[in-house]
């Protein structure tokens, strides 16, 4: 089965102490669908400016991914600029140029209103709901957000996480959404908002998910150095989101170990900036990485 | 075989948005021995003065904790003052009166000095290194420490780094003593200093041991309110100590198992304030949780 992912597709420059490299390839839906791509067929539903260089068209390519719900539009590409502090937790915004995404309205092919599993990237709520909108009757919905969209379309993104089947979402906006300091307690009340899974990411620290099964610790691939963490958590749901969409069973007998498998290829990404670390490695270093986390969290 | 535990024992004042709780018992060895005592018996070495509550010793005893080593001086028992914030990770300290603590010297009972497996819990690293001292050849040693010994008594803390087989401290220290931000950096830097297992605690995300096996990511068991994390720390050496001290086989073998039973104690030790959860629980709840946490791992 495929994954239909949609969100942001962007250009950026990332600073860090160490390094400045500018327009990569990035966006949340750019990192998601190559992560998922290790997994499953990917639909990729975005737009970008005429300036998008063609040698990331090629990339998506190389992933085998679909691009029929790319938009090509006149005009620049959404560009982001960020600059990461020292420890690589705290970044600070330099630019964000909109380009063609300021008044982007996905759309989707035909053969895209049938996809069975979803992923809704970080991307403005009402855009991200307006996809559900055109959509038949997918099996499995999940989407994942930010903390601009808490602070300026809150309403929009309330009336979106009703319609979820997995709500995703990192520790600090998990707070701001609940106001729990305590991750379980928000976990608690994020349910109530609709959501029968909801996955709170906390960085090196790993994730948590709240489920029908109850809770589910998962551990992050440690990592002795992070060259540029941007994308990680899209990378996250995107390996998650196509390793669930291939997998045989139930979403209860394999979110777990999806969750394991998008942990494991956003330390990848966290290896490079932007996605170059991510398109250099194969399925096989996938599963190592998987062997070795279940050898480091037994007991 | 028992363990020998030396550290603070003392009152503890401590403020929650919630309450306040004057006298508490607290202190490092207080916490860590009726910890340890739910998996071996406890030989306790400390300090109190003449004000030392009749009920504290009590305590300690039907935790079966031998007291031989437990000078009681004229004077008066240490005493902490703490407040936390309302997210109960940052805490101030308010007051602290050393009282008796002031001139401590721990001098061991002949019979604790063959003791096979010993915590020196946090005190000053010169005490901890005098324990030592008047020890023959202990199977095991691990000590914990804090972010004063760091400041003021760095080169006696290094010198019994060097000594010890597992040394154990939080994030925030272990980025203190290295100046790594990451980790797992930060483990191989400690190494360097001696000790072939290096635990660093990281309260609610759990702990990473580093060690001949390579790493383990022991999870935290989770908690939906945490009324008093004081001395959760302590809990957690304590439970793993105890645990090590009467497992069969290598400490290799059993030192994974030992954190996750350290955490568990912990885990009881945040739901009440000072020891008021921990002395009322049992080895069978202890076992319940540590069931539950092998669920909540498992993928």
């Amino acid at each position: 089965m495929s994954v239909l992912i949609v969100g942001s597709t962007a250009l950026d420059s990332i600073k860090t102490p160490k390094a400045e490299n500018p327009r990569l390839l990035g966006g949340s839906a750019s990192h998601a669908a190559v992560a998922a791509s290790f997994f499953s067929p990917v639909k990729l539903v975005g737009v970008v400016g005429e300036d998008f260089p063609k040698r990331y068209i090629q990339l998506y390519k190389r992933h085998r991914i679909d691009l029929e719900g790319l938009q090509i539009l006149p005009g620049k590409t959404f560009h982001w600029s960020g600059e990461y502090e020292l420890n690589m937790n705290n970044r600070r915004t330099l630019l964000t140029e909109l380009g063609v995404f300021e008044t982007f309205t996905p759309t989707l092919p035909k053969a895209h209103q049938s996809s069975q599993f979803v992923l809704l990237a970080n991307i403005a709520p009402s855009l991200q709901s307006h996809v559900l909108n055109q959509m038949q009757r997918p099996r499995f919905i999940a989407a994942d957000t930010m903390d601009l969209w808490l602070n300026i379309a809150l309403p929009d993104l309330l009336k979106l996480i009703n319609r979820l089947d997995a709500f995703v979402l990192n520790d600090s906006e998990a707070h701001q959404l609940t106001k729990e300091d305590n991750v379980f307690a928000a976990l608690r009340k994020i349910h109530k908002l609709g959501p029968k899974y909801v996955i709170i990411k906390k960085g090196s620290h790993g994730s948590i998910l709240s489920g029908p099964q109850g809770f589910f610790i998962c551990p992050a691939y440690p990592l002795h150095k992070v060259v540029d963490p941007t994308g990680a958590g899209d990378s996250f749901v995107g390996g998650m989101m196509g390793y669930l969409a291939t997998a045989k069973g139930s979403i209860d007998q394999n979110i777990r170990r999806a969750m394991i498998y998008g942990s494991v290829v956003a330390s990848f990404c966290c290896e490079g900036f932007g996605l170059n670390r991510t398109t250099r490695i194969r399925r096989s270093h996938i599963n190592q990485r998987v062997k070795e986390l279940t050898k480091l969290t037994k007991f």
